[in-house]
């Protein structure tokens, strides 16, 4: 069993460097120039190149699987908006929220939230887990 | 302007290394030992390790990205279910649908789905992109 209540919550902190960026576009396979090209991405709306967002969310995985409710969590859905562009070199805070808890299996809903060094919110939704530890 | 219509769609092929594993785990600080530690994981209800479910997913960007819409690609938000479980050496094949864009601006709505090598759905979902090329 567990000892997990709704409101318990759980945070990490990661600077994304441009070598994370590199490494994800390898890992995905996704070489959006947006992420890779700083020519494209000064003539982007951001005027520069931005994180992937499925690498600023793998942040949410990171919570999860390592804290809450960490090890032998099992992904079984995820759904997020992305709010705002994550630049190189922005420190995201990634922050995991029980909100609910099923009755008859261990599965947990969780609110999750990225935000920058400045608190912008740059995505946010909602995942939920299985826990077999 | 863009030239896609919806019913388009896009593939991508990747066998899932245990490197992949490793190197996304490292990114993502996702240690979870259900995708890390053989021991851990033989006695899960996997009864091996599976790729993290963001390592999965992070094909529907690399689709999105490099080829539908493709360059210029601006994640708005993604909402996946994950069906099965992705193992080492699984050979994932995913795939983007467009299944409505907006007439007032170039937001693609994309029908994603990931299966592995024996046609089953391991993941599948909406993915909704913004398209400035």
């Amino acid at each position: 069993m567990h000892n997990f209540k709704v409101g318990d919550s759980a945070i990490v902190n990661k600077t994304i460097s441009e070598a994370d960026i590199v490494a994800f576009a390898e890992i995905s396979g996704d070489h959006n120039p947006l992420h890779l090209d700083a020519e494209f991405a000064a003539n982007s709306r951001f005027g520069q190149r931005i994180a992937h967002g499925a690498l600023v969310s793998s942040l949410i995985s990171n919570v999860i699987g390592n804290q809450l409710p960490g090890q032998g969590s099992i992904y079984l859905s995820s759904s997020l908006k992305f709010r705002a562009p994550t630049f190189i070199d922005d420190t995201i805070t990634a922050t995991a929220t029980i909100s609910s808890i099923r009755e008859d299996k261990p599965v947990f809903v969780l609110a999750c939230v990225c935000r920058n060094q400045r608190g912008e919110v740059v995505c946010e939704g909602e995942s939920v887990v299985l826990y077999e530890p």
